[in-house]
């Protein structure tokens, strides 16, 4: 077994402390992490605080972390993809069956025996436990790591594996693009991935946030135009105007004055999960036939093409970095939304 | 100007009787068609009742009617589309602005403008008023007007003009196609087509229905499957295992036990508009990125291309055909759901 490293809560709360755990060996077709870089994601505190337990109920204690960047230290002897010394990528989940449609299609988010999540959760045998980056190492199947092109700074890519493809796939699927507008609604560690990556796409990029405070910094991201959604008169004249909108938002909101602003075949994609459902009247669809959409991450194939546009576009995210002691600090200022875009854990120091 | 004969109602109900009024002579781009068969559809219905008065006020006397097949008696003298003696067809707007980016891309039931609609409406000069197809004429501009392959039944035709679009717009924008299994909610005017066109664009198709009686119908129609809806034990075998489904049902009805029968990609295509609207949980959507969307008839090359498509899979709705005579009786079968699936008025009697 190797000995890992880690930062965990034995508890409901945020009072991370050094926690000591094995991995197993390199297989043949595993390859070794050291980690580098671990992002602070929304999931990880709502998971630390046991906020979804009626869904996911956190298991105890968690080290969390699926935002992960490390360099390859040691490979299995079947492995094909990777060599030492290679950086490597991990995202929200770390196997799949491998047989169902859906992991045949390369959507091994949607396994339909459930893929195995990066942490709080367990390995395909269902008893084995997993605990996320915020660790010194992980050990994976090649098939599951991804390839990052090791170049410039790495703590902005580590954001990527999950806000970087949350991001990308829906506007990827509704195929954004030049001549295109796209809203971007939210301008977190979501949003400010959405922009970057509509703009590289050449879309017209419009950040709607509730903070005219933000208005500078979505300019500075490369937005075309900011628009503040807590003022619904700003609404009337985009009207029909929006080829799709990416909603980021996870607080409860009225979907309704979004649709509005659809074109004709326009699409509005949710990657928030708000605790309240919407209220949808048939009509708003059926006017301009206009479609309300959902994403969840996506696939190893996908997310390996989103790594490899990104560096392409020099996209990374904007990160702030932390040692691993202000774990707390970071939880509470993420909270707080007082972080710009994104706090990442220099795990080189664990 | 032309003469015409036509059966309208003079208040809220459905108390038809003759009523003479007049069309335009024909224009240099127009065609005069000699209607034969006026399909009854339920928005005809509403219309009567007054009982859109909120969104869409009866302006009364009322002659209904945008579901027309009629043989083309004369053509102006600019025509190239028709000559005399074809069959042409006419459904729900008869012009619109021509310049607007709905036009322009041939979505003129989106015009910005708003379209003329066929019947309780006026033409663009805004003043004009529109009657429709419960008579023996109709003057339109031949870009309006569709082509109708002159063979067999004609009366089974009329009913595509509106149910026939409703329903092939969007099993062709979601791409129905064969291996796709596609589930249609409710089976009357629309449901009815709507299997016959899945199962022509090669999809296996089940009818969801609150009927149990309906079900030796809609194998007879071609349904591979039948699910009653109101038995929920029905649904869990079913789980994420349609690509498309289609509700057609106007009435409340919960959309979230469909939306959970749909796999990864899926999307439920709303058709109906229900009083109420749906609650919808974004987690519902998230999950196996899934697409809720709405769609309201199709535009003139659409549905030029619907008809064809019908002709070459011979596909025509199921009809009752009535004398003029009958119309309030049709009203109130059609209200209770007693026809099986169209009422079709016979105007050559007119």
């Amino acid at each position: 077994m190797i000995e890992t490293k880690g930062y965990a809560v034995h508890e409901a709360g945020i009072d991370f402390s050094p926690f000591d755990f094995e991995r197993r060996d390199v297989g043949p077709h595993d390859i070794l992490i050291d980690i580098l870089y671990a992002g602070i994601c929304h999931s990880d505190i709502h998971q630390a605080l046991n906020e979804w337990k009626d869904s996911m109920p956190t298991n105890y204690p968690l080290v969390p972390g699926h935002e992960i960047v490390g360099r390859v230290a040691k490979v299995g002897d079947q492995v094909t993809k990777f060599k030492v010394g290679d950086i490597a990528g991990i995202g929200c989940f770390i196997d799949s069956c491998r047989e169902c449609p859906n992991c045949e299609s390369g959507q091994q988010q949607f396994c339909l025996k459930q893929a195995a999540f990066t942490y709080n959760g367990t390995e395909m045998d269902r008893v084995t436990k997993t605990y996320g980056g915020y660790s010194n190492n992980y050990v994976i199947d090649e098939n599951y790591a991804l390839k990052v092109k090791a170049d410039g700074d790495l703590a902005g890519v580590a954001p990527l594996l999950c806000a970087g493809i949350t991001t990308y796939s829906p506007l990827k699927r509704f195929k954004v693009g030049p001549g295109q507008k796209v809203g971007i609604v939210g301008l977190g560690g979501l949003g400010h991935m959405g922009v970057k990556i509509a703009k590289a796409m050449g879309a017209e990029v419009t950040i709607f946030s509730t903070s005219p405070s933000k208005e500078a910094d979505a300019k500075a991201l490369g937005a075309d135009h900011f628009v503040v959604s807590k003022d619904p008169t700003n609404f009337a004249p985009l009207t029909g105007t929006f080829n799709m909108i990416l909603d980021t938002v996870s607080a409860d909101h009225d979907v309704n004055p979004y649709l509005n602003l659809l074109g004709v075949g326009g699409a509005m994609v949710v990657v928030g999960v708000p605790p309240s459902p919407n209220q949808i009247h048939s009509l708003s669809l059926i006017f301009g036939n206009k479609t309300l959409s959902g994403s969840l991450i996506g696939g190893i194939p996908e997310t390996q093409e989103m790594l490899d546009f990104c560096a392409a576009h020099n996209i990374k995210s904007d990160v702030e970095v932390i040692s691993p002691d202000r774990i707390p600090e970071a939880y509470d200022r993420t909270i707080k939304a007082d972080v710009r875009y994104r706090f990442v854990i220099d795990m080189r120091a664990a």
